[in-house]
């Protein structure tokens, strides 16, 4: 009945450290984790397919900025470190090669949560067909993985950021909301008891869920292909935009927007909103949620009506549940405006203050 | 007269802080830097050349364990985290494509710092021929450098740690103490006073910049490419053993070692220590640094005479004052000793305890 995934907790006789363990005990106990042949060598040796772009993408999470490990536990960790990765490819239209850790840590650090890390990431990588290919382990004061992931995408497929054209439906993969729905419940679990309405038991771990191991959506790239190659012969040659909603859904507007020298108008009715958020929190909580609560890892995608058909086409029977939504349309200009029922009203103006933003809002 | 680089510092009118800039205030400050259209995607596209594999590897700088921001110019923060990788792409045989920075860094940080930073990452990946091609940032109570460098090498010229066979010559391709003499220096620079025959201004100042100014071995590549493959059609295909020795020349044989199931021979008195070393410091300590020193990114090969005599026809005009010296052989067994003038002799076994440890001895 509960549908977080069940990953059996380390079993360590003793409560090590890695101090206890030094950086080679510790690397022979993290080998299992990964490709083989990895520990060992300088780098990782990789062979890419013939005539494939390389994409690179490097991603962060800090203790105490992106999680707490008193809180989180260390397979979600893993896991969203790696997600956070693949959805970077995801977003460029890339498959992943493989992925490497770098991990700066404290010498008090368990041992059974450093191996949970690597479960997390292991099993997150394993899941997208893909491996952790190399690493680096050094100590620091505060536990920071930074994560590069490496993928291959044929070149006149690669999606940009600066390539949306006024005309453009803005379409997403998924809901938006739920992971910061999920981080709200972690922090209170209480919190599911109050409101209106409160979520179902099973609506409450899909949100934690969400927020714990999204899940990057990869899945969409082979349809993606298939209906941007199509797109492309019938509108000679042009590119097309996407990003990942990993800062929110009304940030990957603004800076698809920003990129790509164009405007948008957002329909507040068609906003992908969590089924039953909006009934616990209120309209406007929900609305805040979906557009600015971030890390819910799914496509904004950028495509004309006719590619837009296609891709719909391409996934056919495979499309997930939510399928695709169409949230808003390309326009002349700079600005992003949410319009609600009214289409006489002039709309809200978004920006990127609002905006998950590392070294201004935080501090 | 001042061999050290003379990287102008910043001009900042104003002590801004990262806080003060904003993520996207920063990574505009930061985009010259870079390759063009690295900022503003959630990934980098490269291209890698046919039938190359490709080498990935990643290496973490912490403040307060691998530098000290308030001794450490941040010019040459940068300028080692970049060198370091390369260094690791040499030692795999590798030219570079690119290399990414991922940054964790406290809001407090200086703009100033950070593009000296940059500068410094800058000026050596430019410096061989390549660029930095993506990254990320974001905040942490401590700063943390992650650099994933990628490089490309014909498939079957890839040197691996676990290559090294019996009767192979063990050689470098610089000398070894440099860094730790230059660290010394900076950490109590009087020390340049005393001792039986203090180093020379020269010297010190080779010595500060070894340390500051590593220089990856990728000189060493297209040469060593040149006579592993004569080596190869000569030898029935075999593989060759390399390693750079960032962790200390004792590390890397005892590594090499290890992962290929031999051991080593050490000639003391050809062991690679920097002219002036044992007159200033004593033959004891000059040895230790000699030994366990460790960050002065030579490269360290396991080679046949024959591919050691084809590698110095191959370099021949173009090689380096040092040359390359051999310090040792591979035998059969698992030690690695160092012997002295007389052959009858034991030997002093060397073991990984005394090596550069992140978890054991540091702690």
């Amino acid at each position: 009945m509960n549908p977080l995934p069940r990953i059996p907790s380390p079993r360590n006789p003793a409560p090590l450290t890695i101090a206890d363990l030094g950086e080679q005990g510790l690397l022979q106990r993290l080998q299992p984790f990964c490709a083989p042949g990895v520990v060992g060598d300088d780098g990782a040796v990789l062979q890419p397919s013939p005539g494939q772009a390389l994409v690179v993408t490097t991603d962060t999470l800090v203790e105490g900025v992106h999680f707490s490990a008193t809180t989180t536990p260390p397979e979600a960790v893993g896991w969203r470190s790696a997600a956070a990765n693949l959805s970077d490819l995801a977003a460029m239209g890339a498959l992943p090669l493989g992925l490497t850790v770098a991990l700066a840590l404290p010498s008090t650090c368990s041992v059974a949560w450093l191996e949970g890390l690597y479960q997390g990431l292991a099993q997150c990588v394993g899941d997208y067909g893909t491996a952790i290919v190399g690493g680096d382990l050094c100590r620091a004061p505060h536990l920071v993985v930074s994560i590069t992931a490496l993928g291959e995408v044929p070149p006149p497929l690669v999606l940009k950021r600066n390539a949306a054209q006024v005309g453009d439906a803005i379409v997403v993969t998924g809901y938006h909301g739920a992971s910061r729905a999920g981080l709200e419940l972690l922090l209170d679990p209480d919190r599911a008891l109050t409101g209106l309405c409160p979520p179902s038991p099973q609506q409450r771990d899909q949100w934690i869920r969400a927020h714990q191991y999204p899940r990057p959506r990869l899945d969409w790239v082979p349809w993606l292909r298939s209906a941007l190659a199509q797109g492309q012969s019938a509108s000679a040659s042009r590119s097309f935009a996407a990003m990942d909603s990993s800062d929110g859904l009304a940030d990957a507007v603004l800076q698809l927007c920003r990129a790509s020298g164009v405007g948008a108008h957002l329909v507040q009715a068609d906003l992908p909103l969590p089924p039953g958020l909006a009934s616990w929190q209120g309209l406007a909580t929900a609305l805040d949620w979906t557009l600015y609560g971030g890390e819910d890892f799914e496509l904004v995608l950028c495509l004309p009506e006719t590619v837009l058909a296609g891709l719909e086409a391409a996934s056919g029977a495979g499309v997930p549940a939510f399928g695709l939504r169409r949230v808003g349309t390309i326009v002349a200009g700079s600005q992003v405006t949410l319009h609600g029922s009214d289409p006489q009203e002039p709309g809200r103006v978004l920006s990127l203050d609002r905006g998950f933003q590392h070294f201004s809002e935080l501090f």
